[in-house]
């Protein structure tokens, strides 16, 4: 009898095919292309994706990408999808703005320090050149 | 006879019914969700947030949203969207990731500004001290 393939969740159903058939599917596919990415213990993780991305678009855009790429997109959906979540109205892009926000805010700090410095700096070769024209004067 | 509805983008299909059903539509439904953002001649927004999202997502995000929010909504979405086309890999997480990666560059000069200017602060006052002290020796 010829041993039966190993899946790649490793005999279970991933985390991914949990969350789509419930208890209908004990097992993956022997290809499955969820399986290396969400363990079978995590279901939230693709539900999230579910939710804000659907099945069909989210296996289309890892199915497009190299193997290599995969884990680092499938990161970047569910942080998208959490987000989306968490924020309905402006998800990930509204971090995205907070942070160019902020980091605006910083620029014009170092901006307005600059002009400080620049004030200061002033100020003391002012009071410098004066020293040096009391000094010649005394001597 | 009665007057006809006027449906909400003025009696043609608007850019998501005309992306989603193409030729087969003349006109949008009178409550059509997508009308008020998608005007008739801009299909390739709709078109973008059908690829990342899928159409029955977006429909079910506006749904739940009040219709005050629906217009930042979409232009998240659309954002998002844009970005995930543009770099499958990493999305709009890519660019917040740059974006804070700038910003925590920017904290390190702030900080080292600060460094340097308690360093050249205690020098003055270091020097200044000296001054006083000089002064004294030779009055």
């Amino acid at each position: 009898m010829e041993p039966r393939k190993q899946t790649r969740s490793g005999g279970c159903a991933c985390g991914a095919c949990k969350c789509l058939y419930g208890k209908r599917k004990w097992e993956c596919k022997v290809d499955c292309i969820f399986a290396p990415y969400f363990p079978a213990e995590d279901t939230l993780k693709f539900s999230n994706l579910l939710k804000v991305f659907g099945y069909r678009n989210v296996r289309k855009m890892l199915q497009n990408l190299p193997e290599s790429s995969r884990e680092d997109a499938v990161t970047s959906l569910c942080f998208e999808a959490e987000a989306r979540i968490k924020d309905p109205v402006y998800g990930c892009s509204g971090e995205l703005y907070r942070t160019q926000k902020s980091m605006s805010e910083l620029m014009q700090r170092l901006e307005m320090i600059g002009i400080l410095q620049d004030i200061f700096g002033r100020r003391r070769i002012a009071s410098e050149r004066m020293r040096v024209r009391v000094l010649r004067h005394t001597s």
